[in-house]
């Protein structure tokens, strides 16, 4: 796309994630899955598996845990360039432990990821030319809501990334436990002048940013407040935690108009764990690959968003070629086979 | 509640039991789940879960099996005050095979549960103390039907605890393959006379008991036949082994009122086994903190039994602020999150 | 049912399969599930647990890979008399990769079977006897496809069994990725004039074979051309991965008259693979075990089928007093038992 | 060899055997690995492994269970021809419980084998031929201890195989929790005069038959006081639960003469039950398929007994040419590659 | 014993241990085996399950994962009568990895116990009558090296339960990775004058504490400087990461002896974690039952830990008849038998 | 070291490893673990994990399974700058069943490879700057075996990487399962003019290169023969399969000089297979890291093939750290830690 080496660097923490397997509880069984995830971990994957070269922004500990991180994510074909280690002896992996849920039990989340190595992250660890090394910078509000250090680092780097010509996205992925509506509303507006693709969702808009009217008209009152070229918004209907419908709408500022298509009905879900982030993922592929083909990044989206639900953990595994046949699938009326072979 | 050290008691046989994990199948496949469970069993664990303080009065095996199936109830909170262990070189603890089912093929059950240890159980080995010991009673059809000397002796119980002012609870849960019908209605004629609050499905009643006209017609004949305070009836309605409806009706006779709510629909069940006997430990709960709230009976009742569904294994998983977050998320009729966290 | 010793041979490639466990992908995970399935072998275990003697007729490696396939069918109640086995180093067992799906992924399938043992398959390793051995002889345009040897050893065997005064039985078993539709057409029309009991889905009545109008007058159409006694036609429709309505209809050219009864709805798809095979199996036991009855052959069929849909792997195993019970509760409308115990 | 169908048929109760995985505990754990075993089945197994033609005459329950059980042993090579399944509601599959060991803990065993359907075996239930289908027949002291019903048949049983020209081969397995060596000595002297081929430790002999002397004067005088033709005794020496030694003396009456090799030193054991047994099917082999070469059954009885000891499970797993290769590779004093490639 | 409710209390912090199964290392695999651990919490569980009434002092996250925690602890036979929970949002289970050696790679242990809710332990939390409930106290210098706060605590408690008539023990337990050893020194040598049974290996004695002399010199001397009745130092010697040799000595102040055994030889260790606090729990267990009887103790102390290096995971799980047969064969010289049936 | 990209780049085939988890038999069982191998994938790993730049230069099926084999090797840190994807439908990717051994009991090894994609590699698939982009080229006889096509790529490969000034690294690994002594000797004796580190066991030089003297003595006769710098040999002496001694020694042809130390006595080995490979990848690293140090080759050789031996798999999974401590700790006489902690 442009002659940086990266398409897309994302700043985020890397969390390990410990879930019984299948059906079991949190609070019995004698085993755990070992995975990882994270918001922005998330969406790095998702898009490197469907083609563009992306790599992680994140501090995590030097010992066996961050070895085991670094080969997880390396094993999705994302780079660790970026990667800081931890020495100290305080370094720890934040984690969550997640359970899954069944009609009338929900889902559920118990993070333990205060003081982990990411916290402390320094933007002095990382190079100048890390800024100039790749066309688009993604991150979230989950950063912003760690605490002062991240909060100022992600600012930052917002800041030094944009002055470098770098297209800058950004999540909301407004979390309740992290930080109040208030604050994060002021400490977004703080960064929305450097934002080329916001990602917001209508509960947020309305309840955080407090605007008002349909999802269509919040998306394009933030275009005419700041300098925002894109803003996507998803719809999911959750009929019970193992089915789900899923759709977006996009606005393009410069073009004033949406787009958006048939949702992905009666999803199996496996686990909705890092189903946005795929969205992001297959929305900013749509974006990148296409300068800016907004249709391509509502298609891309849904299709990366829908797969992963149908994949155990917060990562996607689709690429290019399993999300191609599935937008094809989707779009195609006539009989199908029902199974590749 | 009372000044009783415990506020639930109940008599009956702690079984183990082995199923294949999974969609796997009980003629093939090399390993086996390894639970335990027992009506009686299952009521006091759901009714611990909640809070109030429980045991089973039991009869089990000296040797490993019966150390394994005591450190596995204990983890659920029950006491094991009551746990009388059978020293003979014949000593056994009963089991069960079970396998999950998948539309058209049903969930099914083999027993091996003959010359267990609990069938010798002798209420001589029982303190009188014991009798004093509980603010309420409860026991099944099924300790009624395994033997003489499990029916002897459970009667006997039964009229000790109600001599000492002890609230008898009793579920009629008929089983075909221990008694007949006939069998069945004769000897619990017996009890009814002590019985405080029964249990006693639609079915049952119209087939063995050779009631008429509606559930709750049926519900206040009994209270018409016998001095019962409370009659508890559920629903279920199955549209597939991994998809039921749940809900109850309650009728206390002393205000001659029927309590019932919207049922749970569609649960997404994983193990239905023990279900009926998490409705009790619910219906238990509430009547018992409550001093005789049949509608919070109802509510902590389906509550209960539908998150049993979800949990693998006979035994309920759900403690207070779990059931309580259901309860409040069945009567909200508002938008909710789909995920704790 | 004849003095012959067997009921049913198939001629057949036995392939192992690999699939990672439950909703794992092929592209990562630590394990795979290790079971075997082909086509002929399906239908010669499904018809031998309904209580058929029956055996493969096939060729695999003598190493440690081909006893483990013949320990692992000769479980499950079939014969290996005619198990010949390739003793060369360049011996293999053909596999195939498996993954599940969840809507809006589809299930995949890996081939690797090129080169195996079975298209080394040689008509001299088998005695004579082994045409007046059984009652029906039966094998699928798979085996006619894999290769020019294994498709002239598969004609000369049908002509044999024929000569012996054999019933022949043919699924046609469409495989757009080992054959043409015309090179397909061109082969079986070959082999039809041979054939007593037809195998053939309406989409390959229809694309292969060019017929047009119905399906039931495209299943009389090739009794016309040939002297086909029976043909029969699956009927399946794919609501998601996880959720199949599966029925079928059966032609009789002797008697013209068409069986079919009401499909088995919302079936609890486990595992799609074999299924097809456990219909043959299921109508083949019903045309052997009655002498011909066609009603008997789609109820069996279609039950069979239906169940093999819930069980993991290529591999039916439910017995006849499993199928009896499914039968009997799909045809009685009235209050049915949640559960076999 | 003959030109009866079986070379040997052995009687005897099947056992499904239930153990935690590895190092895990009977009294904690989730899991249950699902085997079958018994000292008889073991032998047949084994036997069928180097090429007999063997089977087990045995009753067990006609549900799930038995099917299981059914499955796994034909899994294994051997008829179930002479399988009697017990139909009613009390039928039930004998298990024992197992439990690895590791120094200073022993392997343990909990049995829950009483009132199995084996024990109402009925002589009745087999046909008269089969007391001249093999020819061998082998029971052990198991059976006879058993109970009443199982020690008349098994007596019945040797008598008449005996009257029809079959060897008769017998296993004193001595095993204090089922009987006395007192009711031991009485009744297998009771049986000693139809014995051909006698399996019996030098600790049995001296500590239940109060023989005296070393454990070849010991052998030898057993063939003084009845017409037995061959005295087989196993050595095992217990370095540790994970290594032993194990080696055997065979005595053959008619040449008067030992035969014995050197041990096999430091075995890896896995799992040492059913060890014995394999010796016993390796030592019958090498009688019965040599027409009594001494020797011969020395040495496959220590290579089949020293390999099962390296397999989890009751029964072996080691073909002719595994076996063969390990005692070729025993008497090898030369290097060896360290890996069969 | 007395007539105090509790036998022994323990003050420590209760871990959640993440370790790969088997041979699997951090770096890579897919689960983790999810246990629960800590020093004092494996003296309570090992001295409970020989049959003291035991309970764990300590503070844990009111979330699923302390749910989980006292679940299974609970299964051991443990009270939770003092354990408080931590209801700030920041609450954590203090967690490390573990990973099983093989030679010449040595077992591996990461910390992430930093900010747990046990470091946040009140005093004022639990009530004055704890300090009169039980007739011995035990911590060791883990708990004394967490932080400023823990070790603050300890003290004061080990003050009141003496004061109060409690036999105070103490285990050095030092850690270099939470303290150095000066600081120990100066810290333990604080509460030392209240201590009456104090474990410290040679190691220790002659590192930290400056001691100089045969290991029974140091141990003595102890006892001269400060009022202590007791001290107890084990002996291991590490041939390989799954072998070891252990024993230990004790010396008894007011009879000036000292009491010693023939230690176990090359224990097949599966998991060495917890197996010094498995000698406390048999030397409390030995003492305690028996008035003070130091060669009980070392007998208890030695069988105790010998068993828990054959187990997986920091707790032992063996019961007094499994400790009292081990004991029994390491003095039986004559022929054992190899399995326990 | 250079400023080429690359410190070592190999060339040879990746393997699809299937094994039976722990001690189960290829011949039964229900699951494999999913891993990957490869002689010249092995040291590519080994190397990289200790610091290297490395890269595979392969070529293997586009399908899913070649997905699957570039996420795992990537996780272990190595390039796929160098992998060519086979598109073909025939695509396959090679395979070997793996069994591991306990006394008397060897490994077993079922090759499955022949047809992989990897056969058919083709010299221009390659970029031209390939041959200067690395140090150090390695590859095997595994890969001059294999086939025609692959033995003139790899001496190809070998000219042209020789004349960009790269050094040639060699590895006999003569496998009599894939050509013949004569064969292997006749076709590396016309690579040995290219080849500047050659690694040849002791038996190898004596039976396939006709060798004689001491194993030193061979040694250096290579180097008079051809233009060769280093010479190293391993020396493993096998107790058992799970206990080996691992050993080497190096001559270096310029100073004429044998380098040697202490070998790993009773290494627990739990997977000995890529042993040899682990130990050229320490040997590579050694030499390269230090501009020739043959002792560093032969301490960082003999430590990676020890720790290889620890660990699951064909891969290495010890990093640079973990090696360091490994010599240290071999080269300490004093008194160790037993745990890293």
């Amino acid at each position: 796309m442009s002659d940086r080496p990266f398409d897309l660097l994302t700043l985020g923490e890397l969390l390990l994630r410990l879930s019984p397997a299948g059906v079991e509880r949190l609070v019995r069984g004698d085993s755990f899955q070992k995975q990882v995830g994270g918001a922005e971990l998330n969406v790095a994957v998702g898009a490197a598996l469907l083609g563009l070269h992306t790599g992680l922004v994140t501090q995590l500990p030097a010992h066996d845990m961050g070895k085991f991180a670094k080969n997880k994510v390396r094993s999705y074909g994302i780079s660790d360039d970026y990667f800081v280690y931890d020495q100290s002896s305080n370094a720890r992996l934040g984690l969550y432990y997640y359970e899954y849920g069944a009609y009338p039990r929900k889902p559920k989340v118990v993070y333990d990821r205060k003081n982990s190595s990411f916290v402390y992250i320094n933007e002095d660890s990382f190079p100048d030319e890390m800024y100039k090394a790749t066309t688009c910078f993604h991150t979230t509000g989950i950063t912003l809501a760690l605490c002062e250090n991240t909060r100022k680092t992600a600012i930052d780097m917002i800041r030094k990334f944009k002055e470098s010509g770098t297209i800058i996205s950004f999540d909301v992925n407004f979390r309740g436990n992290l930080w109040t509506g208030e604050e994060a509303k002021a400490c977004i507006e703080e960064i929305l002048p450097y934002v080329d693709i916001f990602f917001c969702s209508e509960d947020t808009a309305r309840l955080t940013f407090k605007k008002e009217g349909t999802v269509k008209e919040m998306m394009k009152s933030f275009t005419k407040d700041y300098p925002i070229s894109i803003v996507a918004s998803t719809q999911r209907i959750v009929h019970s935690p193992k089915s789900h419908t899923f759709g977006s709408v996009i606005y393009d500022a410069s073009r004033d108009e949406y787009y958006e298509e048939e949702p992905y009905h009666n999803i199996d879900v496996v686990d909705r764990i890092g189903s946005g982030d795929a969205y992001i993922a297959g929305a900013l592929y749509g974006l990148l690959s296409s300068g800016g083909d907004c249709m391509k990044a509502v298609q891309y989206g849904n299709a990366t968003a829908a797969l992963k639900n149908t994949i155990p953990g917060d990562l996607p595994t689709s690429d290019l070629s399993e999300v191609n046949t599935v937008i094809r699938e989707h779009n195609d009326k006539g009989p199908q086979s029902e199974m590749s072979r």
